[in-house]
């Protein structure tokens, strides 16, 4: 199969380039490396040292014999893009190449233009593309649990029948994004649906839970290959985060009372649900939606597992509640129904003590890139509220 | 009161302008006149002979003795924007300020990338000055009731109460837009809400439906006053479109069946409205959504009522049933709540034939500037599917 990969530099987009490679599949990556400018930009990087995008391709050849073709440029181009779509005509494109970060989103009115317009005019033109010249590929888009927030109802997968007046109608799950970034994944949710109703384009949309992990199995043997691990308040994930405060010695910060729960999974289950996803297409006109999470926790939960898996491992650690920059629930309803992955096949690689003792290992090695002063939480969803409530 | 119309050079934004400035209110108005640069473009053209800007103003200065502030600059410039909003310090922001085609969404990548880039980037900046600068202002933002599609049961008034698995939530009602311009619309709703949630901003969505007429009570003694007419197959709504072609001699253009139903009011009600909402502000933390039109009728039903009441004029009038430029339903359930507009006072404006005849001496007077060659639709939603179905 001829693959795309949108975002292909980056966490979850460079292992699965090599998860597609690695099987056979042609595979082709597009990246502009702004997630490493923004870093570069807030003083923040990478704790994994990360080879740049060309040395990475070369190690990969070096050690399957396997190809990666890249492409340079933003998502943001049309025209840039169109070329990219008519020459490498992939039957899957993956799309990942967006700005993936809440509190980024939530900095200044120019980091919410930025990733507004990045992320619905990129995906936009991406959906002119697939019309132009790929029509019967098919869309394996990244879009976020965050979509939907914390309805009191239980969370369907896209979709939900809705009774009225005596009335029925299957509808798109109503949304309630968190974040002016959770907000542009809506907006591309609703572009992509129109798109395919319109054009005929088949498309799945990956409402993924929050992802934690470092290694996958084509990322783990070279060093060369390995992919980025952050855990700054811009675009560290909260066990990701976690776990690197335990290494280091910082508190865990839980924002609030730490009862905010969400959906988790595993960067091997990320690639692994990807792949499902595109071995299994949608159907013409069909915009498909997939709630890509494998478990629950709330965020509490998590900073007690790392504490405990930390411990063992002779760490002394202390969670400490600091209070939530973010305007949102600590205290919900929280039910998501992810069912259609687990009928597609996938086997969820559950979170446990071991799998966080193995993640403290990888971090173990890096630990002296970490850079303590860009983790505690300076980005506040609503300014004008002080830390006690309304200034 | 402080009232600032985003967007005043336009078909309802300078009515409303005017209306509000004949009601005693302090009103600054913002344009960068992209509305006439994309007729320009197009080679089309407002039937009536519209005035510029400043020429308007000082018409209106002289005949009412009052004073309407200008500002020439585009809502995406965000700094713009906010030294306007900074300056005009506003307790009503009425937004206006958008690219308002479906059609010209769907010309090409380009103009969707426009309209969306436009449309959701210019309401974002929007957003943040008033959150920096007014955040009392209440925003009336026009919405359209083509958000909603045409879905199988009931449309609410932005919001539904579902009853699922036995648990319950008032959630924003499911939408199902039905152009890349109905998408951005959407896009805005979802940041609005997001930001009255996090912000506490006020703001009222207008889900309006097609608007149609020429006259106001302010626009229509003095021929410098008067509003743009759009009649072409880019600009003109529907209605407004059938008493043009019944004056000019061409056939009335029925999209297919004409089985279409949507919402419609007259432009003196949309001033109603406006005004209503502006008055009656939302509540601190309240996105509120009025859906604004008066009468439901299908497309084939207006061009039967122009047809009748242009034949009483002693116009020949043929209806051409022509292949559906657009991918829509034709033949639908459509039921649309509309109740608290009225419920704040509204007393409609229906429609009938005596209406209709008084558009038609109307535009009777300018009819020697219409392009005939400007209405006829030639821009195709799927420009693979022939007329006759797929190519």
């Amino acid at each position: 199969m001829r693959v795309l990969i949108l975002g292909g530099d980056g966490y979850l987009g460079w292992p699965t380039a090599l998860h597609f490679s690695a099987r056979g599949h042609e595979v082709s990556v597009v990246d502009n490396f702004s997630r490493r400018r923004w870093h570069t930009e807030h003083g923040t990087a990478s704790l994994t040292p990360i080879a740049d995008l060309d040395a990475r391709i070369a190690a990969w050849h070096e050690t399957s014999g396997d190809q990666i073709r890249s492409y340079v440029g933003a998502v943001e181009n049309g025209d840039f893009l169109d070329e990219v779509v008519a020459e490498t005509r992939p039957e899957a494109i993956i799309h990942y190449g967006q700005q993936p970060s809440a509190p980024f989103s939530m900095l200044s009115r120019e980091r919410a233009v930025e990733t507004q317009h990045s992320n619905v005019i990129g995906n936009l033109n991406l959906l002119f593309s697939m019309r132009d010249h790929v029509p019967d590929a098919h869309l394996v888009k990244l879009g976020t649990m965050g979509e939907y927030g914390q309805p009191n109802i239980d969370i369907e997968e896209g979709y939900i029948e809705i009774e009225h007046n005596d009335r029925k109608d299957t509808l798109p799950f109503p949304k309630l994004p968190g974040s002016l970034y959770h907000c542009s994944k809506v907006h591309d949710s609703t572009n992509i649906h129109f798109a395919c109703r319109t054009w005929d384009l088949r498309a799945t949309d990956l409402n993924q839970g929050v992802v934690y992990g470092i290694e996958t199995d084509e990322t783990a043997d070279d060093e060369r290959l390995i992919t980025r691990f952050d855990y700054d308040e811009l675009f560290g994930t909260v066990l990701n985060r976690f776990c690197l405060q335990a290494v280091i010695g910082h508190p865990l910060t839980v924002y609030g009372t730490g009862g905010q729960t969400r959906g988790f999974l595993n960067i091997r289950d990320t690639l692994a649900c990807v792949e499902l996803a595109a071995t299994n297409p949608a159907d013409a006109g069909e915009f498909r939606v997939f709630n890509q999470f494998t478990e629950q926790f709330s965020v509490l939960e998590l900073a007690e597992l790392v504490k405990g898996a930390a411990e063992h491992l002779d760490y002394s650690v202390e969670i400490q509640h600091c209070d939530n920059p973010r305007v949102e629930k600590e205290d919900h309803y929280y039910n998501a129904i992810h069912t259609k992955l687990l009928d597609l096949g996938l086997k969820p690689t559950l979170l446990g003590e071991e799998l966080v003792e193995s993640m403290i290992h990888s971090i173990e090695r890096y630990k002296g890139n970490a850079i303590e002063a860009s983790i505690d939480p300076h980005t506040r969803w609503d300014p004008s509220k002080s830390p006690a409530g309304r200034a």
